[in-house]
């Protein structure tokens, strides 16, 4: 993380302690992860309608670290962390971006593919194998489910920022073995196939849904 | 400029083709002064409320082009491009920002500070001044006002986009000679002072004045 624009278009009702919690909020954040806040706008809206925050962050990663969601190979073995669904239920307001996690993976197995899955499993896995021209299968019961979800939660709810990614079958098991996160679930829940053999999945967030 | 993310806030009720349009326009700017449009967020807001609309964009500058609004020096002649005030009728929506002049005086004359006039003259050339630790004066009839505004909406509108910048007095005469765009007056209003020589300015917009 680098800079951070952030844009607030709020209506007069706003009260300033809440921007001022707001700001505390993100000041604590730029602690964790580390950036800087460079700027942005702030805008008014009409009394009545609804406040709107938007953040823009840039970053840089060094080359050889660089993961794409375009390079999974037919074969991979395919994980994700933590466990998914239960946004409807308000889980993702409090959440820990894997910012660790996933510099560790890069570090020590370089996966073949990842992404954060912002739209759900349901959604963001065709994109992630499109991009990479690859089919996938997935075993549905070893789908990881946020206790209170359903397996359609899961796939559907969106908003998990869990990551998933791809890894070359071969090591995936010394990756189990590995993995030091005894708080954060890794689990295995299918491979990437040929192009064309895509498994139909439920849900995925619909930004306009009405 | 180099990298845009787009962020749209929209109700329900928003038509498609308003959306279509809008990144038709977005489209032509980015023809025009380039860029790439490198993503953004899409989001609901309930239906009634604003529609909000959040551009960041990323840019760069070399290193000997880069001009800051903190190193006018007192004595400098003071500029602007263009006229002020209007913004009230709607002057500020159809306008071109000033990067190709922008560009032109940092090559031939590179300006001690330079800005753009976003919250007018009376709240952006005190920032100026003070990131700069100098005071300043104007001659208030000198103000390139747009027909149909008054001098105090030329001062207090915002919105101007308007080029603001400070030149050595010895190459200010030079520079109003050498001006090569002729749809787009260059005034001059005044000087830097020394620290605390600080002229009373009205106006100036404010975002969350109700």
């Amino acid at each position: 993380p680098e800079h951070f624009l952030i844009t607030l278009a709020l209506p007069a009702e706003t009260e300033v302690v809440w921007v001022e919690d707001f700001y505390r909020g993100i000041g604590d954040c730029l602690d964790m992860f580390g950036g800087f806040l460079a700027g942005g706008e702030t805008s008014g809206v009409p009394s009545g309608s609804a406040a709107v925050i938007s953040i823009a962050a840039t970053g840089s990663v060094q080359r050889e670290h660089l993961i794409l969601r375009s390079t999974a190979r037919a074969g991979d073995a395919l994980f994700v962390t933590g466990t998914l669904g239960g946004s409807i239920h308000g889980k993702h307001l409090d959440f820990t971006p894997r910012v660790e996690a996933a510099g560790w993976l890069v570090r020590n197995f370089k996966p073949s593919a990842m992404m954060d899955l912002s739209d759900g499993l349901g959604k963001d896995l065709p994109r992630l194998a499109k991009a990479s021209g690859c089919g996938f299968s997935i075993d549905e019961t070893a789908i990881p489910v946020t206790t209170g979800s359903t397996v359609a939660e899961a796939i559907g709810d969106g908003e998990d920022f869990e990551l998933l990614f791809c890894l070359e079958e071969s090591r995936a098991d010394g990756l189990l073995q590995a993995w030091p996160f005894a708080d954060l679930p890794l689990t295995r829940i299918g491979r990437m196939e040929e192009d064309g053999k895509e498994q139909a999945l439920g849900g995925g967030w619909e930004h306009f849904r009405s």
